[in-house]
């Protein structure tokens, strides 16, 4: 019956005032609308559509930045990792390791994130199904790290296109673990810009809401101040300026849902 | 800002006891969450995954039972017609006529059901977009009825199972029409039994929950005493004393999100 | 090891001059190739994707074109029924009644096709499964007519496109009847030019080679003088100039496959 | 005009006997068909199903085994990387690194591999779409290396299965690159058997067969003395003694198709 926790960010990390901005912004919607938050920031894109597509700062001037969030707001950060010799670095400043939808099946990361003794946010590669997410579970579990959270970033569908089915949150929670709803890249519309990929910006809310009203434990946005200009992902960022007001829609379902009356 | 309609009954029509029954339990459920409902019951069955599926009572039998339930109960009732020269007579005794998602295209079928100047539920078929079902309302919207609702009941999703799109929701409603959530068709998995369609009962109230946090008009479940043992669909209705308490949590969904406050 | 047997036709019949001039190339294209052949036009098209697509030359002139085919060429005809009713009256002329794939489920009309006597090509549903199709045999073989074919014209894949699943033909064929690769609907992008079909003529070819190499018993195309400028499914068919180089080389994989030497 | 290239060999290399009669046993098909071939064979498999999955003998046992096949049978040799670091040490043996499909857009993976030489063979991703995969082959060029190959493996298809879609063929070989056929992977059933992925084996010549005659350049086939006791991916696995057969149908296809007379 606890609230849902909002993870929410910029797809990149661009610069410390960036995330600063984002982050007072962030910090004043949650507290808002009494949800705790998480930071999140990628240092590395390291999957892109195309070769052109921004990288990101790497990964000291990104774990700078995150650790100096951290320190300011008070707030866990959550970043993502792509090899298995990242994770013990990362895991020093960073509160939850994520691992990558296309990377969810690589046992070595799964196994190095684990050890680290961070909690871990898998993504529920767009390939599996949500029951074959307890095997993606069981290797972390391996390791004797249970702080395992499991993510919906939608299921492929046809090409270029992605389908968020409602039925994996209660699916993937009956392992007990957490559930969240990526709402940002569930509406990704895979390589539909050519050499980019597209996005649904006007679902993530229907979807936050719809997650939220069958019981996730955690809601992932990420946000921008300027999504067209952004780096990546910006067709499905949530402008930042809608915020607040789209999580307090979001915390009165989950509070009617978890604590029914 | 009105409550969602709940469309509620036995996939098929059994008999008038058995009707009355469940329209009584219905009723007793709908009060109690202060929602308008409507009774739905088929009279044919007419394209049963195999042979030997139970076809139905057939149109006379069927129209009186719906007249007898109207009647005592001062409910709507709602029928599914399968071909153009059943639209008319069933148009005489039924308020909402239901094209079937496998007919969705049929174009006679939808001009003879907006002949009648009933409402029409048109199923979304499994092979359409959402956006796709702009074109068949046009269809039924020629005859000069506008009284359409349009009707998510799951996409074709690989074989033998559909996906509930929540994108799909807030696109049909685009149209300007209301928009329903067959809550028990979309946990289908057709044919998924060799002879008849499996199905998964225990994700109609978080379909129907989700559906309603992105503001559908309407809400379809059908419902029965003894599932497992009904001549169709049994292995995605609903049991009859479990509708109450699941209606009082989808009223509160839909009033959050209809009265946002 | 007999020939595989080419159906070919324009999708709408126009007149019996434009039906005339296609039969002869068709025939010219298909005696070079030593292919049997079946002339294909519709009367109707029941389910376009808008009210704004042509309808047909309706029931009573589109026999009499089939009936004038049949007599000038010798050849069997093929059309296909959306009705009950309409069986009889069509198979008084025509040789194969083609069940469309919106309806090959609909019990009443399969039986009444059944019933005529006549073979019966069903399309597979979009939203079936292969081994779904062994039910829908079932249904007309209860008639006691087994002149069936069981045809392959893509499943649902995402919005607005098909797939075409290769696996689908043996398994189908695992029924006894003979398997027919719809080459042309496969080829569909179903709504994809919003009020129309869309589709993707250069891989007709495709399909129908890797059809046959996988031991296809009849390849389905449509085909046109001026497809850009027909009343239907123009993007997928096939320009009749194009037919007699296809079909040699379709007759030389039919030929490997089913006399492997 | 050059006949296809045949890659097979074990899912996993076992020791250096296996492999070897495992050679013996593919170099006489090839050689009976008249079709160069590449011998595969898997070091690391890591992103089993489940943690119990047996990962293989590891990178140095591993290339010891390819390179004393290559030694013997002057045939080129393929093995899959997983990890930038290990793209080096791998060309140094083997002729063609693959890339995983999982991996296809991991970024570094691909310019590592690029950066070798090495021809390089890149499993088009379950979540990709044919054209998305010349943005992927523009990364490896990136290198200057333009030794790539293009392979389809099956798309995703509802949970637990995939399609492999024949148009993706000709699309990938627009790239102007090879297209390699993988007939053992697009018939994974992914995850279909709880803790590991099951497979259909029957389908694995149909889809080789169907892709030559739509022109492939290259089939990859996993073939195995006894593939149901096989230590991962047996259910997909073709049975030793039915690869000459296999072969020798496979070949006449391709060469009716590049030399269609």
């Amino acid at each position: 019956d606890a609230p849902f926790a909002l993870i929410a960010g910029p797809c990149q990390l661009e610069s410390l005032d960036h995330a600063r901005m984002l982050a007072t912004r962030i910090a004043e919607a949650a507290e808002a609308a009494n949800t705790p938050w998480i930071f999140k920031g990628s240092y590395d894109k390291a999957n892109r559509s195309s070769l052109g597509g921004k990288r990101g700062l790497g990964m000291d001037a990104g774990l700078e930045i995150l650790a100096a969030i951290k320190a300011e707001f008070g707030c866990p950060v959550l970043t993502d990792v792509h090899a298995p010799d990242h994770c013990a670095p990362v895991a020093q400043v960073v509160d939850v390791l994520q691992i990558p939808a296309f990377l969810s099946r690589q046992t070595d990361l799964l196994l190095a994130a684990g050890e680290t003794g961070a909690a871990i946010n898998v993504k529920k590669g767009q390939f599996l199904a949500p029951w074959d997410m307890a095997h993606v579970a069981d290797k972390i579990a391996s390791t004797g790290n249970q702080r395992i959270l499991l993510c919906e970033r939608g299921a492929s569908f046809g090409y270029n296109m992605l389908v968020s089915d409602m039925r994996s949150l209660p699916i993937m929670a009956e392992t007990g673990y957490p559930v969240v709803m990526d709402a940002t890249h569930s509406v990704q519309l895979p390589g539909g810009q050519g050499t980019s990929s597209g996005g649904q910006r006007q679902y993530v809310e229907p979807l936050a809401r719809a997650a939220l009203a069958v019981g996730a434990a955690a809601v992932f946005i990420e946000t921008h101040e300027d999504p067209d200009n952004a780096p990546s992902d910006g067709p499905n960022m949530v402008p930042i300026n809608r915020l607040a007001k789209m999580l307090k829609g979001l915390r009165a379902i989950d509070d009617l849902t978890k604590n029914p009356g």
